[in-house]
């Protein structure tokens, strides 16, 4: 019985595993602030979980590659702790990961981002391969977006997000031990709370403008995790679970 | 009665500009095919023209900046005729201009972008900014996803997007010269004539996987722009424009 | 009857120009400020009128490319509403045009370039591929410069070049709408206007120093533009369009 | 009672670190090939643990940082599974950890590296350090290196080294249900087994000579990892962590 | 008696030259084939000479600093032995020499360069200069066009330059054991020995088109050496150092 | 009789040479102080002048490529005269001199570093050629240090080093006239001198912490130069000269 971590296996059986496993998923994290309750490493351990979880459901079709345990953080930069790749670094190094396992024979790749904040780097590695490796299929998915029917059935704040009801939610599931349960604390709740620049950067459907978050939240956080249970976070976990094994499964049907 | 654009105003011109006109349009474009009936500059068309009506109506309060005329256009390289930049070299290019805005004293800055291939590097920049100029506020916006309700409401195929049904009715609205509306034909309308891999990069809520051009339509079009209206071109562009014309209000009132 | 303009065409008929139009011809301006009579983009303007003058004349043996709107200006920084690009991201930039031009097809590029700041970047574009691309054959031309002997008649100032005597005479004669002729101010006119290092500068012969313009011309201007007449301006124009024609017929015959 | 890992602590401890705790450990590792009985992320593993056991004993005057999973292994490319950064990459990952880590206030980085093709490009980091920032104090150590004479006293082959008996003995130790101990094979062992370039590329006081390691081992290995005990694994970490404590103490008292 | 040269300078004496010799030579050359009769390293002898003789004759005003021995000669690559840097790298390279002057001390740098590849690259760092570094005056030099009238009276062919007349000429005079007289032979010649494309990238007063030396001529000259003298080379020679020697004063008296 | 650098030959001789002469040697130096006795260019000299001896003792079967006159030196950069190279460019300019020699055909490169200061960046060039020149033999070697046993019978001081007793002695034996003996002067002679970070930067078998040489040493040198004899230096030379030919016959042997 091997290992679905790639990092795991030795090479004789990673080399079985490119003829066996033809989809590679790369848990992508950040290293953040997450409020006073939650650590720094929430997004790192939820990508890696899920990933586990994912590929434990593929059973053999898939491994996990080597996580990228930093992410693009800037707008955090001003809470303690919050280290942030520049986006080409953080696209770089997403590109050489792949480029190796490229070379070993892989064409499926799937970056699994428990951060938000690395979307846009990951789509410019998606647009730069197209011009040059044509037959590399590279995907990329975040969480918690997933199960976004989950969160909303939760009773969520009007303002959440970062550090809210639906992350902590994940990490009581999936790393109680983690959870500083009796430091949570509200953070921006309502649009009253916000200035009106802050107000105008989280409106759906108009041009975007991308704030540091101590120009959201005294406390870094949007929402009120105290409303977080980790039977929500299962569900969610349990969704977003299911939608990429269900994505993969096409996939590999193509 | 001085121009709003800034590349026809002089140096003196642009001093005063500095303080009395606040932001700064910078309109990015794409080179790139857009199927049998339309016009490479397409999207440049579009956005500088909408950038003329925005700033016609802030009277005064925003210039327009230089143009962009060449996107991020990997996935229709196979057509010809395409001009691409990679994601670094736009993202290079948004940052230079922005660079020099702000070193005359300039604070907001607005791309307008015709091309939606464009997001994913526009959004690097924004979160760069973030962690090196604090008093920037960097902001970019798309511009039929702006409209979608309007697109909505005009009976498009179940396969829409590029030259299709929304992009085609701008054109007939705000360049109908360069229509080649005799020539004008559908391309992929529906799931059933995807590919299986293709059919997969189109599901919302799902990973994201990004194709070529030449793997989701044989002509490069999706949808059928024989719909297209000028009339419907025109209800887009108004509310297109007053969206932004709103949201730069707003901005300003902060 | 398709335009000349590459823009203005859809693939089909780009597909068709790289086997008839075995040349593109893509203009390169400067967003700068160009003292208190001419407009920013002056630059810009002059060199996408001689490239449609050029192409008529070659009558479809070639096309125009998209617009470097923006070049190499730094020693215009000092002055309001001047925009630059490093040496780095310019060449970039012209170098990933002609990249997708070459995937195509095309094997010619000419760069028309209305700013004397680009020449010494386009010298290293054209270096660069000489040890990468042997078949492509890359050349760009300066505007003014081919018209020497025109601008030594019109009776020039003892000092005279950046938005002088002759750059507003072309402005005159191609874009008049766009002149300030009640601004019109001389600038630097004479050798013993200028400090000895700024005089040094402008020897010729000797080893070169760049300065910036705000050492050399209060104004920004060097020359006197009141001496500039619209007659004056078609005579450089046309010179300079006859000399580009002629090479081009010369290259295609090669 | 806190965590030593920084990515467990919230961003209210993280301040509190960054007054108490002014060393911050680095673990940086490979993903590459370690023979047919361990796995790819040997390194890794043992650089995080002996940062775990370092970071025990100071109790509190250091914290660990967020690991670096991949490495600088070009020469191991030739082995499935390997995923390997350039070093230029891997030197401005570890800048970009340690910027942010620098931007937050701490002084005293160590980077604890499982992979000795991690030093060179570690070595260009702290010089290039040297010129910008004359405050910061970047540190890096590997490990096996540190307990040479009890590697000495193990008994090793006239030829050892990468997944030899040094390294499989610390897997032994730290984390045995990851060595496939059945699939233990000697690599090469003597110098004869080599051929005349691989003979001089491991000549010390010589000329260095980089070569991949198809070219040094059939299977990958150095050395005979069947040699190797648990009991040998506890000696050389126990001597890696005293060392780097004792380093950490001298260091905190200058 | 100290040396005019800052590399046969303690630090101490090079502390001193700070305040005593405003300016540093940089002597640039080139590693490129010369024909069949002049070394490799002829550009870098003749700068490195040419910058002695100067230095002697502004007796401590000017010190030399290190050389660039190789510069950018893509055009040469064809034939054996010649080694070019990119544009880029040059230009690196120059930066990099001149920001560690300029940390000490030093504003006035002169490149003397023996060869003419290097203009265009020596042109981007100066205008790279005026935007980040306004106290800093950065000029450049070639050596034979300061001497144009010289090399019009020696008689020189109809088609000279490279390895012809003038540059053999000045090698007779500066390292005549260096010249292959025996092998010097004629190169190119005459314009009819040229191809049409050959003979349009000839032409002066037109748009620019660079070429490889292997489509000029096919041993590397351009011209005739056996008509080069010493005493022509010494007048060359001479005139140049006067030019840069009359420079350098006149700009120390600025 | 030709000569054995390759600057000296005709295009001719070095097509002659890629056949005959197999390894290039490449003397890389540094621009940096010696303290107050030795010149800034003492890495440089000595590199040049070991490779020429070794290029007479190898008799034709080594030709000696362009030099690298400035090295990386960040750490002696707060003396006056000191020029440093980031490691990137420094790097990059050894990989660039590299692929000029491989093109032509040459596969075996030899750096010989006066300095040890550019270690850490060639091992970074001969790692990265790895990954893509698989037929490549990059090899690199120091000086002094190859004559470790020669030095320790000097009776060198308890610290000793840079500037010190084998570097000045290498001097006296190679360069004599470039030596201000008068000004020899001891500089950090022992441990107890050094504050205890330097001590701690000094000792061997720990984690690695670079300073910079005003830390070390207060006139920049490390042992007492005094102490350094011609006759000593020509013991090193040779010993490091015979160990250099004695590698590259084996080289040439495998």
């Amino acid at each position: 019985m091997t290992s679905h971590r790639l990092g795991e296996l030795t090479t004789e059986q990673a080399a079985a595993a490119v003829r066996d496993s033809p989809v590679v998923l790369l848990p992508a994290g950040a290293f953040e602030q997450h409020g006073p309750g939650l650590p720094m490493a929430t997004d790192l351990i939820r990508a890696e979980r899920v990933a586990d979880l994912v590929a434990a459901k593929l059973d053999g079709r898939a491994v996990i590659g080597p996580s990228l345990p930093v992410g693009v953080s800037p707008h955090h930069l001003a809470f303690a702790g919050t280290i942030s790749l520049s986006t080409t670094t953080f696209a770089t190094l997403v590109r050489e990961y792949t480029d190796s396992l490229y070379r070993h024979g892989w064409r499926k790749i799937l970056v699994i981002t428990g951060h938000g904040g690395n979307n846009a780097a990951l789509g410019t590695v998606a647009q730069d391969y197209l011009a040059t490796h044509p037959d590399l299929e590279f995907a990329w998915t975040p969480l918690t977006a997933l199960a976004g029917q989950v969160v909303a059935g939760m009773g969520v704040s009007e303002v959440h997000g970062h550090s809210g009801e639906a992350e902590t939610a994940q990490m009581l599931h999936l790393a109680p031990e983690l959870v500083r349960t009796s430091h949570l604390r509200p953070g921006t709740t309502t649009l009253d709370e916000l200035s009106p620049l802050a107000r105008l950067s989280r409106k759906d459907g108009h041009p975007k403008l991308a704030l540091r978050y101590d120009r959201l939240s005294p406390n870094g956080v949007l929402g009120d995790p105290r409303r977080a249970t980790a039977q929500a976070g299962e569900s969610i976990v349990d969704t977003v679970v299911n939608r990429i094994v269900g994505y993969v499964d096409d996939w590999l049907a193509t």
